[in-house]
């Protein structure tokens, strides 16, 4: 994500953030992580707003990173499915992490955002 | 993030990645976090590659959602401090279950980015 000028500074979080948070990514992983094995189709119903090729280069990465695991059946036609790996499993915790910081605060986030914007 | 066609299929974690770690917010509030009340040039100085307008607009986006302060010194010349607040700082332990992820796990994301990148 940046590269710091004494290393020490730099955000330890920022390789986790580029793996598990770029644009789409973790929607993803959610989808495969609470829905399951699935194919290129169904994942595309369930997000919405994804294009094709989007969803092909985010599960090429997710693949790539470890996270996501691609099982191709040589059928007449053929039929690949994606499921999440133990490795993207153990990222659960820290959704969970996340959905409660999320039930906690983000009223306090849209209050913010109103004061903000009256005081302008 | 995204729009599902069914609001219960929605990612639940999407909302928090929009306003905690989009690029470089992260880094951003670990610095405050980390270092404290800090001015422009500091902060600019410590994310080394981010220019001076994306540091601006990121300090305006995380004092509109409430994660960060701004205090303004009438002197000559003004002073202008940035502080991460209370609600920023409720991120710490989310950051901390990050940072353990990534001590945990970020060997076998490389690991099998070898993998793939050798037997394609």
């Amino acid at each position: 994500m940046q590269k710091s000028v004494d290393p020490e500074l730099a955000c330890p979080v920022a390789p986790v953030v580029d793996i598990v948070f770029s644009r789409w990514t973790t929607p993803i992983l959610w989808a495969l992580h609470e829905f399951g094995r699935q194919r290129f189709v169904e994942l595309e119903r369930r997000l919405a707003g994804i294009t094709p090729k989007v969803l092909t280069q985010r599960l090429r990465q997710l693949e790539r990173d470890g996270l996501v695991s691609r099982t191709y059946h040589a059928e007449v036609p053929p039929r690949v499915e994606y499921e999440i790996t133990d490795l993207g499993a153990s990222l659960g915790p820290l959704f969970a992490h996340l959905s409660n910081w999320a039930d906690a605060h983000l009223g306090e986030v849209e209050q913010a955002r109103h004061s903000y914007d009256v005081g302008r």
